[in-house]
This record gives structure tokens, C-alpha cells and sequence, in this order.
């Protein structure tokens, strides 16, 4: 299948391509641990290979940019490795890569995110930026909208790093990110941030290392490619089926 | 009952309080419109009264600042009176909140918030500022853990400003807002934006005027005191219990 | 009297307003201690009555604003409960108000002050705003060019903050802000501040408590609702006299 | 008469001169429209002109740094060369003015300026730099307090831009900055910026050539060597008292 | 060989590597056109392959960041796909990312940088962040140390971009950026950007297609494997002579 | 010789000159340490006598601004009396000045700056502000282009800094900056810096005094008028001969 990669194009090729292209699609990840059996890179390899996957279905309307590949990850901050980007630094990177794509001639955007600790970042984002550079933008977190795959596939309560969910996408996507002889349930720890996860009556910030040992929740353990390959392919079923109602 | 209201105080009487107070609430609300039947205050003043009241269940241990009463309100912009500040503007805000009474011996703070259209903006600046200024920093949308009573109360699918639930918590709280004479239902018009609406695939943003030619959405004419009464003081207590386990 | 308060509008009434209404206006005040017979808020209060009253002075020409409850307060933040912004962010909140007001036709401003501590950003934003948003402002101290009152009411040589002048100022406009069985004259400490008074061959920053023990300069004991009134009706006339050839 | 000039120093005569200084002076002027009779470094040179006079008087105990030559002139840009700087940019400089001199071990500054339109600009600069960096700052308009000499030689009852005390000054400081033979009195035309003049009820920004055709006020044919003589003379003795008060 | 690259490591394995790690090396590319012959993101390639065999000859001193993939290119704005990042932008992702790693103990950090518009923003961001926050940066173009390969291997007088030198280099590096059946000679235009090339009196700014209608300089066509192994080997001998000697 | 020099004009002689003028010099120096024989305005000054001659030589098509008198000086703080700007604030200064001197009518710049640790910012300035501004902006090292003269006169390897060239340049432009009688040679101590000059691998930032113990390098005592001369004459031909092409 052909999908418009602006990574690997040239610029005769990328002039070809927009006179179909609508919508630019902006893989935003993050650089963090994943625990003992993923690699720190995850987020921006699954914002990636979800934003090629999508540009298939897509194609010849949309292209991909370049990704970004760090994120907010403050919470993570004090297990070895991680890297974050204050909010505004993010709002910025995006300011100018919707600018310079404008110049092109391309006015819709899709920020697809991988990482849950840059939604509100890039909520702030969409607002201001639609407004401020007179564009469309929308967001997404790449496999949000698998709704029926994640009922069936994951059984733990508190998911959503490094757990089954996002092993399984690996598996799927980009199994290199993952050690599988190194595979490890969260070693959870009890503590304040169980009465700030979402759903209670208020939220707030909390480091990591306060509610697992070993960087992850969730029990990767139980991921499998088939439960990877169902969220993926809902997921872009959905997006897909969106973002064509708005090109 | 009791509550520490700053703005009603003196400073002898703030600095005997502050040897028990042991956060703020600082009420956030917005200026926008609310329909034909909704002063523009209206988020100003329920934060400001849901706040007090949640000091009187917390009474001597939080205090509220001056309200925050105006917020993000850039959808609303096209319906006249609307003031919208820019995100950073309300971070900057809050930010300069938090640092004075952090001088003051106040290290944890619950941003206590009565509108949409900040919550993102609020859990940035939750992440920056607890990191930047070394304090504890919760927030909360006012009655978004009344779960119950909404479920009881409310039959619109598509409901959230000047609806049966905004206006019956008016009743209840101040009931000045509201020109009963002319409860109107939202005059809702079709477009995209019901792509974009929460549980979608993907997000975005749309001004207010695309989805409802009278500024409303729900069902204002089904609102009741009993509803309101219902929703803020089951809201109460899940901040009242929640908060209790920080102080 | 009637006057148009943006906070008690609806926004069909906020356009029918729009037909005639040329200039905005905007109360600015602060969060400060105000020594132990004035509450914290006063500031805040005063400039939004002396606001509505203008307003009504003026009808149907202007209509006023929610307030800016916060402002430069540096010099006090050594009292309890004082909060300040910093110039910067008062100047970004004024920026938003106008850009706001702006898109719903309304191109005058004036920024009605009642704390001397916001004047000097007071002008910075106003040279500022006006050559960036193309607009233009004025901005004003409440009751300063109630010149003939003051002569006739005030005998401190050292006044302006909690003394006769403004407890009288709130006996007429907000009675409800003083604790009349509290009041104080100031209890005023030697020390180098006053060589920095307005006056002096330089100017400099000092702390209030370098000035005052308790808070309060002048002598609020002298505060009478006579003296109040003949002050707040001087600048009123005064303040109409002068815009009414700005409209 | 010997003063510590920085600008004409070596770094070893800078050291040993650092055993007495405990203030630095920083001359701040404009570059700015002065009508036909006098240059356009008009206010730059006369700030630096009093500030060495002034390091004279204050010598061992003051040093005198390089001049900030241009300064808020917005309010002139209509006038040919005319340069301004934005309110902010002009708190950077000083920042990192003051930053760099308190790494030499000076702690307390001086500010003065020859040039109306930066005062504002410079009390905000002095509260917020006061508190940011840990120092004590001072400002003073270089003439302003030299009331009697002002009462004794200027009759102009609008004044204060290359007029008669200007001019005067020049001729005592720095009479290359005139050209005598070109002297004018202001050419005023008539309009509402008499209403925004100090002493009226609100303020407000301007276009100097709304006020005066050529570019002065005042009557600068009535300048001369004695008056600037006297103004200057009294100013600085009004300065070095103050400020001996302070070292 | 082996070598430290934090976006294939888990954080165990960083939390090891830590014990010897004593600086990072942050790759620095860009997005940009490359003429008909080479992919968009040529130098964020070269520029993480230099990184990665440059932590090879290094092990186990140094770790390999993520790549920061766009970079200041203005300059190819006007050819399809180029994506610029302002250079305040660059310095705050660089700022975060020291930031970052300074937390895990690492205070040393190369800057390897494969696109010259990116030099002078390189330079200002190890100025500031330098003394900002106390660590070492040292910063170099990826190549431009190999100055006798670049004699032997080069023979146009004007190159640098999509040229012989970088053809080699990847196809060296990586020959999948290169479309051999499409190597083009840079197809040069007449005009001023001659006076402003490197050597000349002044400097300036141009746009690419003022001096190349194809994008390309140099003579791709006379690339070779082996003068792009002969440049990369002797500049890696020069980064890792010098390098030795900070750590 | 003639030559526009805005600092000695009235606006009736700029407004004059405009219709001649298309290029604004604004020289750009540096307050720092020049070691024990040169004055700490240096750089400022000689930016300034360079603009003046080189404005002689383009008159009636250009003028000089005011000097920007102070730069980026971080390397030489540990000198008694350096002041350093930010590169953030040279740039907004250098903003500022430009967006002044367009609403004059002028479009083309030259930055014409004597201190190296400028340069870096400098081009940053020149890529931002044409782009932002709409106007051209070239920028040069006043002596940088008299190759032939520096060739013949300069014989230390390691010069830059109060050596034997700007010794020269100042005893032909403005020798009142020089002591002759205390001269001396750089007292060079060893260290890692010499890694990092310009021509090596890797570059860095280090502070002066880790170079040179009395503030120099090079070999002041071997200057002369004469090398003066030749440099400078040689430099203005060239920047003259350059210029005359973009006018």
C-alpha cells in the first residue's frame, strides 16, 4: 500500500502529492520508560507507525510529518532516561510546523498522539493555534477509539503504560520495542494518586514512581499481536471513517 | 455556617486563620454567554458559590481566594458580551495566585472550576505550576462527580451550558442568574462539530454558534431546584471526601 | 438609574446594548490588606461601584466589564492574604479584555483604577494596547480628581490607603467593607520610605510594613459618609465631564 | 572634579574603584524627535551629562554606567528618526544591566532619566526588578525636583519637550545638542489632548503631532545658560542628598 | 560495536549505562528539501548516524539522545515539505532536553548538528544554556572537522547542500536518503546571494531557490561511497580526539 | 566629509535626508574588559567611528542610527565592570530599532558590529527579523573583510581581544580609548579552551579569564597607527564596494 511519508520524500515528490493532499498528520509521542520490557522510544515509534497506517487508508489525501518525538513526561521524570518538554515548548514545536506546512498550501491538521500525558497540552494546542494561524485542527490518541477491542482484550482495571494494551500494540506495530523475555506485571504501589485517577471528583499531578516500582501498570504479560491487531485496525477503522467526513 | 472567604477578610483575621488553613480554593469560572435566559456571569458566580460552600464542609482548613471570572472562552467569542482569555494569560494568573499565597504558608491548592472550556488549560497549568513553584495543586470541574444525580436529573443526550443541569444548579446557588421567563431549549443546528463532540475518535475545536443558534444546548426548561440541589450537594461530598484525604 | 454591567447581561441584551454602546468600561482593582478595618477585597469592590455609577451617569453610551479583582501588590504581600500579579500578567489579562471587546465593535476603553499600585503598569498597557490592538484608551484613578473634597475632607499629609480618604469612599459606595467598630488611624513606623514619597527628588520601592504596623496610613477615624459622598460625586462629575467629549 | 565613568575604565581600574562604589547610576535616555532646534540624542545626552555630574558630587561612592540612548518614544514615531523602544524591551536592558553589575558586587542603582515617556516604563521596571534580583533600585526624573528654579525661569504653563527648560538645560550641559539659530516656540494646535494632560480626570495616550505642528511645546527663544545653570545645580543638590541618605 | 542509544534502551539498562555515562550527544538535523535526489529528512539521518558512530568509538562514556528532527530553515521555506522551527523554538526543545538529562546526573552534552542554518541558533543556545544551567555544552557540525578528505573529495567551489559532500556522506551513512537514478548538479541561478556567501564583507539572508532551481549546489554526481566513508571516518577522529579530552 | 548621522540631526533634516536614504548602519559594540590598556567602551566606540566612515563613504544613501552600546559579553563577566546583555535582548532591541526605522521608510540594514561574541546573535537577528519585518538586513564584523592588511600587520597566532589588531584599529579610530603607556601583551595561561577555538572540532563556550589572566590576547605592544589605517581603510573598501551593490 502507498501512503504520503514526508520523510521519505523529495521535494519534486511532496510538489506532486499536494495537489491531492488536504490534511497533515503529525505523529507526537513522547520519550519515557516503559518499564523493564519496552523501549523508552514506544510512544514515538507507536505515533509513527499508527500515522503511516492511517495515511494508507487515507491516501491520497493526507501526508505524515515529521514525528515528534518527545512529549510531556514530567511524571516520569525521575526514572532513568526519560526526557520532557514543558507544555508551551510543545505548543510551540506544533506552532511552527502548522505554520510552515500552511506555506504549503495545506490548512487541516491531525495531531495523532500516542502519549496521554500531551492531551491537555495538545487541547491548548488546537484551540490556539486554530485560531491564532486561521487553520483546522483536530487530535487524537491513536487507539482511544478501539472501544470493543479494549473490552475484550483487557482485564485489568488500571491500564494505560507499558500494560497490555500498549504491548499488544507493539506486538502488533513495532515488536522490536519490546524485550519479551523481560515482560512484567506493574509492581503497584498503594498511595495517594489512586484517589486522583480519573473518575474521581478531582485530579491532579502525581509522580509515577508513586503508584508502580517497576514503571509500568497493568499486566503486560497478557499481551498478544491479535489483541495489538484488533485496537489497531478498530482504531483506524474509526479515524478513518472521521476524518473523512472532514476532507 | 463558617467559611474563610478571603476577599471578606481582614488581614489579622487571615493571618489567625492561616494557623489552621491548610489550602486554597481558588474558584475559577468565565465570562461568556448562556443563552437567552443566563446572565454572562454565570460561571463567575457558581464557582464562586460552590467554593463556598465547600469551605463550609472543610471549615478550618481551606480558605477561598477572589475568584478567577473569566476564563477560555475563544468558542464563544461570536455571541456578544463574550471576554475570552488566552491560555497562557490564565496560567500566568494562576501562577501569581499560587506564588503569593505560597509567601502566605499555603502549599496546596484545589482549582476549583465551573467551566468546559478551561479544564484543559487547568491541567497544564496543574502540571507546570506544581513542578515550578513546589506545591500540591488539584483541580476539579464543580459537579462533575455527581454522577448520580445527573443520572437522574438530566434526559438530554447533548447537554453541558445553560442546559437543565446548568441552570438548575443556578437555582439553587444563585438563583439571580436566571430569567425564568425565558427558559428556552437549545436551538440546536446540524454540522460537524458532532463529530468532534467527546467519545468521537478524534477532537477539535468549533465555535459555539455552529451548534446551537440560541446559545444553548440541552433542555434549560427542565431545570429544578431539587435537581440543582441534588447535583451540588452530591458533589460536595465527593470533594468534601476526597479533599479530606489531602489535608 | 439604569447602566449596562456586562456581568448581568444576557447576550441578546448584551446586542441590543451594542447599538448605542461606544466605550467599554474596566474596573481594576486589587487583592490586599487594607489593615484591620477594611476587608481584602476592597479595592476590588470600590472600583466596581465607582464603575456602575459612572455607567449610569452615562447610559446608554457605555457598559462595563467584569472586574480585575487582582493587581500590583508587591509592596503588601508581607501582610496576610495579599495576592499580587505581576505587571506583566495584568497587562496580558487587559490585552485579552480589549482584544475581546473589540471583536463585538467596541474600539474605547477606559481602565478605572482605585489601587495607586496598578498605575504605572496601568499607563505601560495603555501605550501599549493602543498602538498594538489600534484602539483607544484612557484610564483613570477613581476618585483622584475629586480635588476640592479631598481639600475640604482630608487633613493627613500622609493618606491613601485605609485612611479618611477611602473608608469614606466605602462608607458611601460599600459600607459593607469596614468594620466600623475596628477602625485605626495608621500606626506609622520611621524608616527611609519617606524619602521615596511622591514628591521626592527620587522614587523607590518600599515595603508597607517599613511604613505602617498595622497596615493603614492617614487616619480612618476622621471617614464620614458625607465626606464618601462629596468625593465619589466630584470625580463622577468629573470623570462624565471628560469622557462625555471622548464619546 | 574626578567620577568613576565605566565607559572610560579599564577592568583593574574598575576593581579598585569597587572598593568605595555602592551604587551604580544608569543614564537613561531616548532617541527621539526634538523639533528644529535640537538634536534627536537630545535626551541621551543630557541623561548622561547629569548622571556624570551627578557621579562627581557622589565620587568615590557612585559609578556611572553606558548610557540606555533610546527609551518609549511611540508617541514621536510620526516624526522623522524618531526610534522607540517597546515598553518591555527596555525592562530586559535594565535587567540585565543591573544582573551584570550585582555580579561586580553593586547592589543598589539609580535610574535617571531625562525622558517623560519612560517614567512609567520605569517604575515597573524598579518594582518587579527590585524583587526579581534582590537589589535596591532607585529612579528620578534628572530635573524634576528642581521645583524653584523651574518656577523662577519657566512662564510656559505647557512644557516639557525642547521648550525653554529643555533648551535651558542643553545650554548648561551640552549646547551642541541646539541650534540657536533655529530656536521655535511650540507651534500647538488644538485638540483632545488637552484633556489627557496630567491634572485632568483620566489620562491617556497621544500622537505628539496632534499637540504641536513642529515638534516642541513650551517657548524654547526664552531659554538660557542661567536658567539651565540653576535648574541643573538645584536638581543635583536635591539628588545628592537624597541619595547620601541611601549609601 | 556497541553504543549507548537511549531510544533502543529501557530504563534499567539507562539506570546501568548511567554508572559510566559522563555526557550525552543530542542529534541535530532538519527538515528540508534536498533537491530530486535525496529525502526531506536527510540531515535529521545523517545527523543521528554520525551520533550513533561517533557513541560507538566513545563507549561507555556517552549515550545518544533522540534526534531533534526539524531544525531553522527559512531559507527552504519555498520548496514543498521544508518545515522550519524558529530558532527561539530550537533553544526551548534544547533547554528541556538538558534540562532533562541533568536530572539523571549527566552535565555534559555535544550538540552534533548535520545543517548549517542551524549553526548560529547552536551557538546562542550553548551560550545561554551553558551559564542557565551550569553544565557543559560543546556543539559541532557533523563533518566539518574532515578537512583533508574534503580537499581530496571535493571540487566545486560552491557546495554544502544535496552536494558531492553530502551525497557521499550518505551514501556512506545512509544510502536509502539517495536516488541514484536521479542525481542532479545543482541547476545555480545569478544573483546577490553571491556577495553574501561565507569570505564575503557581509552576511545576509536569502532564500534557496534565489540561488538554485533544483535545490541543490555542489555536483551530486561526483559522489562516491568512499569519499563519504573517507570524511565521515576522519571527522569522527577529529569529534572523538577532541572529545576525549572533556571527559 | 559628509555623512547621516541620526544622532546630530532634527527631524526637519531627517525628514531631508529621507529622500535619499535606503539603508540604515546601526553599529553594535559591546561594555567589557579590554585588559589593562584599553577602555571598557571599546567596542562601542569603534562600531561607531567604523558606521561614521563607512557613512561618509555611502553618503547621501545611508545613515547611522544610534549605537547599541552594550552586547552579548557573558565570556568576559568575571572582569570588573562587564555588563552582558542576553542574545534574547539584542535581538528585541535590534527589533525595535528596525520596526522604528520602517515606519521612516527605510528597508535595508546593516548590523555593523565589533565584538565576535555578537555575531552568532547577530545572524539569528538577521534570519528572524527579515522574515518577520519584510525588510532586508545584512550584517558584518567591522574589520573583518581587510584580509591583506591583517595578513601583513598581525603576527600572533592567537589575537582578537585587545591585541595587536584592535589596538591599531582604535589608535586610528579613536585612540582616547587606549593607555599606551601600560600596553601588554596577553598573559595566556593553558587549558581546555584551546580546544575549542575557532578551526577545531568541537566548539564550546569558556570564560575568559580560564585564557588570559590580565584580559588580553595577542600582542598589543606591536600596534601602529599605520596597521590602523590599513585595516580599516581596507575593511571600508570592501564593505563600501559590497554595499553599493544592494543600494
Amino acid at each position: 500500500m502507498k501512503a504520503y511519508l514526508l520523510t521519505e520524500m523529495t521535494w519534486p515528490e511532496v510538489k506532486e502529492a499536494l495537489q491531492t493532499v488536504k490534511l497533515a498528520i503529525i505523529p507526537i509521542g513522547a520519550h519515557e520508560q516503559h518499564g523493564p520490557h519496552m523501549k523508552e522510544s514506544c510512544d514515538a515509534v507507536l505515533a509513527t507507525e499508527m500515522s503511516n497506517k492511517l495515511a494508507e487508508r487515507l491516501y491520497p489525501y493526507v501526508l505524515v510529518t515529521p514525528t515528534v518525538n518527545m512529549g510531556v513526561s514530567i511524571h516520569h521524570i525521575n526514572f532513568p532516561g526519560t526526557i520532557t518538554l514543558q507544555p508551551d515548548t510543545l505548543i510551540r514545536v506544533l506552532r511552527d510546523m502548522v505554520w510552515s506546512l500552511k506555506q504549503h498550501g495545506i490548512n487541516k491538521f491531525l495531531f495523532l498522539n500516542s502519549h496521554g500525558g500531551n492531551q491537555s497540552t495538545l487541547s491548548v494546542a488546537c484551540t490556539t493555534l486554530t485560531h491564532e494561524l486561521g487553520v483546522q485542527i483536530y487530535y487524537a490518541k491513536t487507539t482511544a477509539s478501539a472501544k470493543e477491542a479494549m473490552k475484550k482484550h483487557i482485564s485489568s482495571t488500571l491500564y494505560g503504560h507499558s500494560c497490555e494494551r500498549e504491548v499488544s500494540e507493539a506486538l502488533y506495530l513495532a515488536p522490536h520495542l519490546i524485550h519479551m523475555d523481560r515482560l512484567e506485571k506493574g509492581d503497584i504501589r498503594e498511595g495517594q494518586w489512586r484517589l486522583l485517577r480519573p473518575g474521581n471528583a478531582i485530579q491532579g499531578t502525581y509522580q509515577y514512581e508513586e503508584m508502580t516500582a517497576n514503571g509500568c501498570i497493568g499486566d503486560a504479560t497478557k499481551a498478544s499481536y491479535e489483541a495489538g491487531q484488533e485496537m489497531v485496525e478498530e482504531a483506524l477503522d474509526n479515524l478513518t471513517e472521521s476524518l473523512l467526513q472532514f476532507l
